[in-house]
């Protein structure tokens, strides 16, 4: 069973007590859409589904610079996710294809505060 | 001196080996301008002139999501810059009036990765 863990907000804001993990990826698309949302999407689902997904939040403005931040119970899990076969070919087609440029940080969570919004 | 430490493309794509500190805030605009945009550039500007402060990316999208993940030598640096008086007019105006939600987290970054655009 797959449970959603990004609110309506698109905030990831019911992980559990730090630590936990964080992989930042910061990146600047390319030119043209070449598959590139129907791959996102597909990547996000996928993510959801694997042990030790807590959440996910993701941003892309008009200029094409985007940041998304994966949350991950442990090393393991991350390693796990990126050696996962589908997510492998979207990585290498990302790098060929979809990016001009990106970062991508493996950080480890120690502290986490927020303000969340009035329930509807 | 100020040294911009955001390359053009958005990404901060020079920073030193881990490990370092990241400060990941991801929140959700309240309707209404109210100021902010005044407020959000002249804390980056404040931030860069920080000790420790190593760089940041920053991105918010039509709908009011944004990610903003700043990058910090150490946790002192970070300690400090959240009691800097300016920045603390601007984080108790952030809560009362432009954030609907947010959550911030404070991370160390152990590894990191890289594809960075070709020179124009």
């Amino acid at each position: 069973m797959i449970v959603s863990r990004m609110s309506a907000s698109g905030l990831a804001s019911d992980l559990p007590e730090p630590p936990y993990y964080a992989v930042i990826f910061s990146s600047l698309r390319t030119a043209g859409e070449q598959g590139y949302g129907a791959m996102a999407e597909r990547m996000v689902e996928l993510a959801r589904a694997q042990p030790g997904f807590l959440g996910v939040e993701s941003v892309r403005d008009a200029a094409g610079l985007g940041i998304t931040v994966s949350y991950w119970r442990d090393e393991e899990s991350i390693a796990a996710w990126k050696r996962h076969a589908e997510h492998l070919v979207a990585q290498a087609r990302g790098k060929r294809v979809w990016y001009e440029a990106y970062e991508l940080r493996v950080a480890r969570v120690e502290r986490a505060l927020g303000k969340r919004a009035a329930a509807p």
